[in-house]
């Protein structure tokens, strides 16, 4: 049992290792015919005629999993209110095979007296070692219960 | 059968209606518990005492169903080589109700002899006329083939 990290807990400059997920063609597939459906995510025969080789996965999919590892790695232990912002890059596909997550925390603003603004930065590699993923998450955390109001400017 | 769609097909300023999508409870909590497994998203009785007063859709979620909207209605007739990068913004929660999508060609770059980037704007909104996902996707979409190389600077 982890204690609860407020926002003024989340240390600027922290890497958090998030672990693995293993990622199947099958899988690939049936997460694309419901929320992506792409040739080039869903159909192997053409996707092997076309530009990849293969099928790759949906980003959406590729997002999907690196959140599983953030929560299951770092959120369910802070106290989030929302995510506000995610910003997604695809520098290279995912194709099936061992994931691996990372994250940074990039920034704590103590926004509202209750509140504050986290950002991270985030990384899924594939076992080559490439970067096929990576992530900006905006999150709203709350403060810890009773801090004071932060000082006027 | 719709003509496929080259990258110079697409007309900047384009706006597409791509339909609705009615999102229940219980998808809310299942896609949460595979992906997103936060408090806020996936136990109700918790989330009635939190924060929003109810489950909330995961933004993972929210960007599923607006991909699945965006494939059926717009990008299932272009001739998409991948997405590169997606910005979402959640403005406001999504709960289970009715949720309706739109998007606007905002920028069409001819960047390589046989593909352009291609810059969609993207509006989820809900039944009370909330916009709840704001989106901008580049993605890299092939060019109609046998297209002249652009002119050198």
């Amino acid at each position: 049992m982890v204690d609860t990290r407020y926002a003024e807990d989340l240390a600027v400059g922290s890497v958090l290792d998030l672990g693995t997920y293993r990622v199947g063609v099958e899988e690939i597939i049936e997460f694309a015919q419901q929320w992506d459906p792409q040739v080039f995510h869903i159909d192997q025969v053409a996707a092997q005629a076309g530009f990849f080789g293969d099928v790759i996965a949906s980003g959406v999919h590729s997002v999907a999993i690196f959140q599983r590892l953030s929560v299951l790695g770092a959120y369910r232990h802070w106290a989030v209110i929302a995510g506000r912002r995610v910003v997604a890059e695809f520098p290279a596909p995912v194709r099936s095979g061992l994931l691996t997550a990372s994250l940074i925390i990039e920034r704590v603003e103590l926004t509202k007296p209750d509140r504050g603004l986290v950002v991270t930065r985030g990384r899924l590699v594939d076992e080559r070692d490439v970067t096929v993923l990576e992530t900006t998450v905006e999150a709203l955390v709350r403060r810890r219960p009773g801090s004071p109001h932060p000082p006027l400017r």
